[in-house]
């Protein structure tokens, strides 16, 4: 019973089906020459409603650096949420990729950038000025880091902003059809027609094995993506293994079926815990991640019995679920949780 | 009857499996804190003889350019053969992870490096001079890029010279397999018995979806990689995927079976082919590359019937051999050559 | 009467005659190996009462980017104050000389560091831990961007916090001479003996032309200067023309001599300013930089009159004296401030 | 007597008094916004016959590495020759630069790249195909590593062949006064005329103290240049120290006369040497350099007299004249020298 994070669950059948036939397939040019690439390119933009080009990476650090750093210059200054996974998750990797660009880490509540203080922000950062690192890139994370979702409009709002400074968006989507599924939106409502530019399009962490799609919905910003992702060692020989993982994705709605199951498991747990006596949700629920304040006791009690989970800060636990969280599993948890409650009290 | 790269093939049945046992075995803590990745380990440190460090990536280029950034710093310079695929293949990857180290390629028959030349170089390379870059590190290509392989003590020889500068050695094994089997050696004879320090030590080429293990056998070495590699967005998530694949490579000498069946292919193709009049090996045949001149008709015939190779030089063609090419194929290949040869005269 | 920065002073003439002399002194061997480089080194050394390490360099920031670029590693995380000049007023150049290393701002009054931060910081900071960029360096910024100084027992707390996560500490030392002079104290005690182990020494600001010395109390930590200087293009051929107005700045203590009038101007500026009925200092004045919030008519005026300083946030102004600043032209502003605050009762 | 290079001159008594003259004219505004430098533009464009746009940096590596860096990105490849100043003596500059952007180094007889050779290298260079480094500019060396020119016509005939690869030619004018004079042309003619996009203006061998000027003949490709500079740590404070060499050196074509006689010394020089018996020059004279080839005894005779030069290969040495050596020293060397070839006959 391990929530410590969506990445513990293994890949869904239907995507590793897709490797076995990939690999069934004969000789097939290499580098992404290959039919079952374009055919994700094409499966992508009829899902965006929109001409995309698309590049598949393995990792969601991967496809991230590489967005940015083909937006940003290495003078240049890319916005974010303080906590975003960019910013403190991946050791730097933006700077690697974009030459030492700097992160500029906002703080928000629920994990969300407001308008109000990007703007503030920009109107102080020195366009121009020599000095100064200059605007590049905005970065969203869909779903948050806190578990909580951007609707459409406070997408657009915040990509009205950095429009005003010629800042190209990009959307962190490793929790991208968590996200969508909770809001209920089409795709290009919650990218390309809220004012997103090029998106992160996560699958490994939604029942892949590592496979992420680079999205772009202004073609003219793809330029030199192709070369950086073959200078940064991101570009597979045997390419149509990462295809192959998206197409099935893509296929019979899978991705949203996957994601709605996980979400779904994340509300039945939340519930749950949320009924204990001292329970206090941090964030509202609203992707597949949970982050609850509980009784110290109830916490030990629970790591003492076998479960598995981040604690976040102080009293504040993470819960991740997944694709393939059973719910017993959920159920059990509850039920240890009110036990351990009630034994306290 | 695609001969352009051993890249075009698919994955063995064996770690294809591999890859379902590993998505069933239920939830497993990510980044490479599990199980089979620590299996990995014991295993090629045992193959290897020698207590190893051992980092999975998905692709040789990672690999490479992983491995000479924790050897090199950025005012560094990197020997290796003129045509060696971090020189010419990875659009500048060890520059990027370097931070803008020097590869200084040098020339060799049959795409060795020789320890003269080496020297020759290294003696005039400024060491201590502040307006040169600084010796940092010597890569070898095993198999080279002509298809040759370097001996035990040709690898030795130059890794003397290496070590006379202080260079650690790196070896590029993306075709590491072939060239030991036809070497008829052990591993550790191939590597740090002769001076290797660092295997780039490829799969993919040989079987795999996408994984290589970069193999430290002087662990004092390895202390920056991990950041290096979660830094590059080369740190998978879902580890086990890649781990799984090599641990099923190495498993009843899958690795080597695969390798041999690839070169046999290799030496009945070059065998058939050089019996055509006019025919004329560049270098011999030893892994799975041939690189071999025909008369233009006999290739252009060859093209005209659908077989996929590089032009490599003038009349000088490629043809790779995989692990699952097909002795019908080959056999099909020389009669249409024979026939194509013969309509020429 | 331009009270914008000290850089916009000129330079003091004994550093203009040593140009001179240096120029006639015949052929001289280049990129440091002179007599007057030689002599420099020696002369910090016996000022700080240590064998230093010392890198002439011709602006402040190169020396801040390549001293830390030689301490930190490109995964590795550098700690400031939010504030410091590095983290808001050099496009980044650390994270260029780094190869893309964090800039960790942190807040604290005054423009100071405190020691509490400090620690909660690093124990956050993920030490080992893949996913995070590496505590690698403390810098402190000597006199402070906001005019105050660090009192050696201060710069001791910060440093014995550092190396408690063993970390080098540098200093960023534009203001050194201003800072020391306050103090009383002497270079050593504000340096090595409070745990400095690098300090980029300043001198343009103090009348220099363009010159800095980077100064390494530990010897060990320099070994990759020399070429990060000469590959970031500040290796200077005609070096002793930096070396000597270095020579000069530290004879019969003329650095001194001109940060204590700085200073002096600044103290007698701050004391008629304050004396204005509504006039509030932000910080007290320990350099000499003066950052006064004042009514905003006597502000407006002062500019009408043709004062130039720089408006810092809101009505807060900062204005900076320099080792030629006139006494009468701080009189001047003085008498111009009352009047036109008298003009506004 | 020391012909080791130009850069062991000291500074030209005008230029000297320009840095007087600079510092005593009051508080100036800084980082550039200073007259002088505005009229160094002004005097530039007008020498050149064309709006530049101009930035001050100190020194020559500085010049090439950010200029480079502002034509290629990080997966440019840069053509130079194999001996460029860019590729052998910066310790890796443009390689830190660019970001790690490959210089590719070409041979080319008298220190001079050949149209055909270029040509057949971007032929083969892959352009646009993502495993190679994309061709991104062209450098020559004015006056060449060797002590050559290239004329007006050798430069348009290679950039033509960069025009053809729409790569933009930088001309690295470390010696550029000495090649012009020698060649009679205007300085429109030797760049812009001739097809170059930027320079790399050089004063500081030819009697500055240590000040070079970028000159952008097309502005549109500047547009990143100041980031660059700044971030580099080449943005001078007291930037009107730099302008001011820069001015001197433009008024009353004191950088031609400075030059001229630099390069009748060389000839002077050349012209007693070669008379020597087994004497070869290895290059003719153009500029302020002479390689020549003298029978072993004589350089050792040489040496030990105090002659000081660098032995370049073999029994070929370099000489470099100045600005300022002495007709004096010239003919007392070539004296020695003949004193050394009668002795040794």
């Amino acid at each position: 019973m391990n929530f410590t994070s969506d990445n513990v669950s293994g890949a869904a059948p239907e995507i590793l089906e897709a490797l076995i036939a990939a690999s069934s397939s004969g000789p097939t040019p290499s580098y992404g020459a290959d039919p079952l690439t374009a055919r994700v390119t094409e499966k992508i933009s009829a899902l965006f409603e929109r001409d995309a080009v698309v590049f598949p990476v393995a990792t969601g650090s991967a496809a991230n650096a590489l967005a940015l750093a083909t937006l940003a210059p290495p003078y240049g200054a890319i916005y974010c949420h303080e906590m975003a996974h960019v910013n403190t998750d991946e050791c730097g990797a933006p700077e690697m990729f974009t030459g030492g660009a700097k992160l500029v880490g906002l703080p928000g509540a629920g994990g969300k950038l407001t308008p109000g203080l990007l703007r503030a922000t920009l109107e102080k950062a020195g366009v121009g000025v020599v000095h100064s690192v200059q605007p590049a890139a905005l970065t969203l994370t869909q779903a948050t880091e806190s578990g909580t979702v951007y609707t459409p409009d406070e997408v657009a709002a915040l990509a009205e902003v950095a429009r005003g400074y010629d800042l190209p968006v990009h959307m962190d989507g490793a929790r991208f059809a968590n996200a969508l599924v909770r809001l209920g939106c089409s795709p290009a409502e919650l990218t390309w027609k809220a004012g997103v530019d090029v998106l992160s399009f996560g699958a490994t962490k939604n029942g892949a094995l590592a496979a992420e799609a680079v999205v772009f919905f202004r073609p003219e910003l793809a330029d030199s993506f192709a070369f950086r992702r073959k200078r940064a060692g991101h570009l597979f020989s045997k390419m149509r293994f990462l295809s192959a993982q998206l197409d099935a994705y893509l296929t019979d709605d899978l991705w949203l079926r996957l994601a709605r199951y996980a979400n779904a498991m994340a509300d039945r747990l939340a519930a749950g815990l949320t009924a204990i006596p001292g329970a206090r949700l941090r964030d509202p629920v609203e992707a597949n991640e949970i982050f609850i304040d509980l009784p110290e006791p109830v916490i030990a009690g629970l790591e003492q019995r076998g479960y598995a989970f981040y604690r976040w800060d102080g009293t504040v636990i993470r819960l991740v679920t997944a694709w393939n969280t059973e719910a017993g599993d959920i159920d059990r948890m509850i039920a240890d949780a009110r036990e351990l409650s009630a034994a306290t009290r």
